[in-house]
């Protein structure tokens, strides 16, 4: 093959530049999440198809990626009863095929399909393995997920995700830590500007009892959260066209414009929700304040967002949303509450909470930002030079010293024009040039080149180890 | 669903004791590569199959995990121009499929696959990024890869690899930092039982060519990369049997006999080869040690072993392989010198030489020598108890305390039994457990608990950081 290779689209190499930055983020998040006793796992890029599938809904099923089973598939594969001839398939190839017989003979073929995130296996791993776990149990997991979305600017086939759950616990505590990994993992990024959006699922279920719109709850929150992107009037009509009433509406316009601090806006929907669950909600929500007031201070970011209704098909209590202010990006985080996360594997009964930071968006967060700044491209900390076979005998000594005091460090692989091997040190990003010529080998001075500041010393081996440490 | 769901065979789950165990081993690796200034890139899980297929020999071909394409795969695929009807493929479905047929099929509806190893996908970044990139390049990459193998004990379909490569410079101070990565990182993981094994591609040439069986080279080498399994009796049945004449063999067999330090054995084999190519390879291989002196003081793990012959098909250069001594898993890593690796895609003339850590096995041999046993299970290091409300308020402001002092730690979520407490921080592996009850807030002297040797003390908080600490 002689033609220039490429790679799947949607899908993204990494180089050194990159990685540097993607490891600044996750050796970040990790320690956070350590501290707060979150320990790792990791599952197969593969799972079982029947593991996936029916998990994120119709839409969903169709964006796993599906891995032909090995072998002579065809040999071993199951029947095809609906279709026993092929050949109806390929006059129906050649124009339109029909859905159901793609779909028979794609599981006739295919046994396993990619991750599609890190969600439905963290529940499988937790059935599969409910007898050796110690609840409440709390993991993390880093890793790539798969989605056969149509790639576009900034959503991509293959990109990592970065969860943290708590199961087998209904305490509160939980959603309070997550809001204090949140803001930990931020400030220690140095992402300042943006906002922790609480609401909780009970609350919203008040909510549509209180306007009398309880039977078309759905409704009437898939119009909220598009509050803050069309304005009122335009969610008011969207409910008229799915059809809540007139008086509904004005009852929801009222509370959609409660205004104030948390404790307001807390102290406001309680006289106006009057439901048991809708209470409830509002209890929880009063507790999570409390937890945190007793943590420490509470984060200011923190806001009260009756109009955040993300997540409204799993969760059950608090839901999460946080978004980075004077970006492009917006939500960078998020998580919830949810109630019955292995139910679907026979398991029931097991509560939980988790949250994600989404790193491709927090990455471009922090470039849009300009937040990388003081971070150097390159881990590697000094070039030697290398002059002449007798300079690099010696120098070899000097490679070893330098990275047995812990510095990163690489001599120039072959003598070449000084030119040469300084434009590799300065496009690798190195900040510093240690000169090994015969007459600093003579003197036991040795020029040492600062590559940001161009500023150039002569010092002993000692003193060189000292100021690049 | 209700059956207790599975993970695809040959796969695994890694649950926090084992990634504990894991992390220690990549978290040894990476800093030794970045020492050396080798630098980070990844690459997507899935190659386009144009850029996987062929490199493998047909072997592995057939165990390249395909992925199906997306969507309606049947109608956007390419006609299968050979099987205009795919009755035919049906009738041959139901016996043995004709491997032609499986082959168009396959490659008429799937494009991709997962990654094989790490090599093809480096080779396709560089060409790809052959403009962008400073040569010599040097980069590590850790990720898993996919083989469709038979599953067997140690065998599994999908694992990681970590490799580090240096492209673009045919300087020897290269094969000596790879020995010197190799015995900082066992020296770091605490194997001290091992040889690494180096062997030169030329010298092997030279051999073949002083036996007189220079055209018969693969034979050669393959029967006697043999020798420590069969022994030298059933390595001579072997060339017999391919044909390698009598006075060759007895010419190989004295070679094979060869004994000593490296050096002498160096002296021995440079008065047998006298061709120009084996010349050439013990010239490298002195000037290896030769390096490796300018370095400092030569591992003593090193042999030269002219038994070793993998990698014959493309190694060029210096050969490498790592075994660990006295457990019964053997090669841990492993590398060699290479010509030509970016050809197959078009750009000539770009010598590298790299090599990889098997880092399932290394798992195996530090579980078998036991020298994992100072490493904590638990990233956590201590449980504080969850006494009633009022010590639960109290003692969050201690949590918080804590982790600002870089501990890792948690409460129990819920008031519960204490010997419930207890037995999860127990099970969890946590190295302590701080007591917040009533009497201990009256005090402000708090019982910390060592779980490993039960001992006992009542301590102020600042001690209890100082002892954890």
């Amino acid at each position: 093959m002689s033609s220039k290779p490429t790679i799947p689209s949607g899908t993204r190499d990494f180089g050194p530049d990159k990685m540097v930055r993607r490891h600044f983020i996750f050796d970040t998040i990790k320690p956070v999440f350590e501290k707060f006793a979150f320990m790792p796992i990791e599952t197969p890029a593969m799972e079982n198809l029947k593991v996936l599938t029916g998990k994120y809904g119709d839409e969903g099923d169709q964006l796993l990626f599906k891995v032909l089973n090995s072998g002579n598939y065809l040999n071993k594969s199951k029947p095809i009863p609906e279709h026993s001839s092929l050949y109806t398939l390929d006059i129906q190839r050649l124009d339109s095929p029909d859905k159901s017989i793609l779909n028979t003979l794609t599981s006739s073929i295919s046994d396993k399909g990619l991750r599609y995130d890190l969600t439905v296996p963290f529940a499988r791993f937790v059935v599969m393995n409910q007898n050796d776990i110690q609840f409440p149990f709390k993991r993390y997991q880093i890793q790539p997920v798969w989605r056969a979305d149509r790639p576009q600017h900034g959503r991509y086939r293959e990109f990592y995700q970065c969860d943290a759950d708590v199961v087998g616990t209904e305490s509160l505590i939980c959603e309070a830590e997550i809001i204090l990994m949140m803001t930990e993992v931020f400030k220690n990024l140095g992402i300042v500007d943006y906002d922790i959006k609480i609401n909780n699922r009970k609350i919203l279920s008040g909510i549509a009892e209180a306007i009398g719109a309880k039977d078309q709850e759905t409704d009437v929150f898939v119009a909220i959260d598009k509050l803050d992107k069309i304005g009122i009037e335009k969610v008011l009509e969207e409910l008229d066209q799915r059809g809540i009433e007139k008086s509904a509406q004005e009852k929801l316009k009222a509370i959609l414009s409660l205004s104030g601090t948390n404790v307001e806006k807390i102290v406001k929907i309680k006289s106006i929700i009057d439901s048991e669950t809708g209470q409830h909600g509002i209890k929880e929500l009063e507790e999570v304040f409390d937890i945190l007031s007793n943590f420490g201070d509470v984060p200011t970011q923190i806001d009260f967002d009756i109009t955040l209704a993300r997540g409204l098909s799993y969760y059950t209590g608090a839901i999460f949303e946080v978004k980075a202010n004077n970006t492009t990006i917006g939500s960078i985080s998020g998580g919830g509450r949810y109630d019955n996360l292995t139910g679907t594997f026979g398991l029931q009964g097991v509560s939980g909470v988790g949250f994600s930071f989404g790193v491709d968006r927090i990455y471009d967060v922090m470039e849009e930002l300009d937040l990388f700044g003081e971070l150097k491209q390159s881990t590697t900390k000094v070039m030697l030079t290398n002059f002449d076979e007798d300079c690099t005998s010696k120098g070899l000594a000097i490679l070893t010293k330098l990275r047995s005091e812990g510095i990163n460090a690489e001599m120039y692989p072959k003598s070449a024009k000084m030119k040469k091997q300084m434009n590799y040190a300065d496009k690798k990003g190195h900040p510093y040039v240690l000169f090994l010529g015969p007459e600093e080998f003579s003197n036991n001075l040795f020029k040492l080149k600062n590559m940001e500041s161009g500023e150039q010393k002569e010092v002993s081996i000692e003193q060189a180890i000292d100021i690049m440490k």
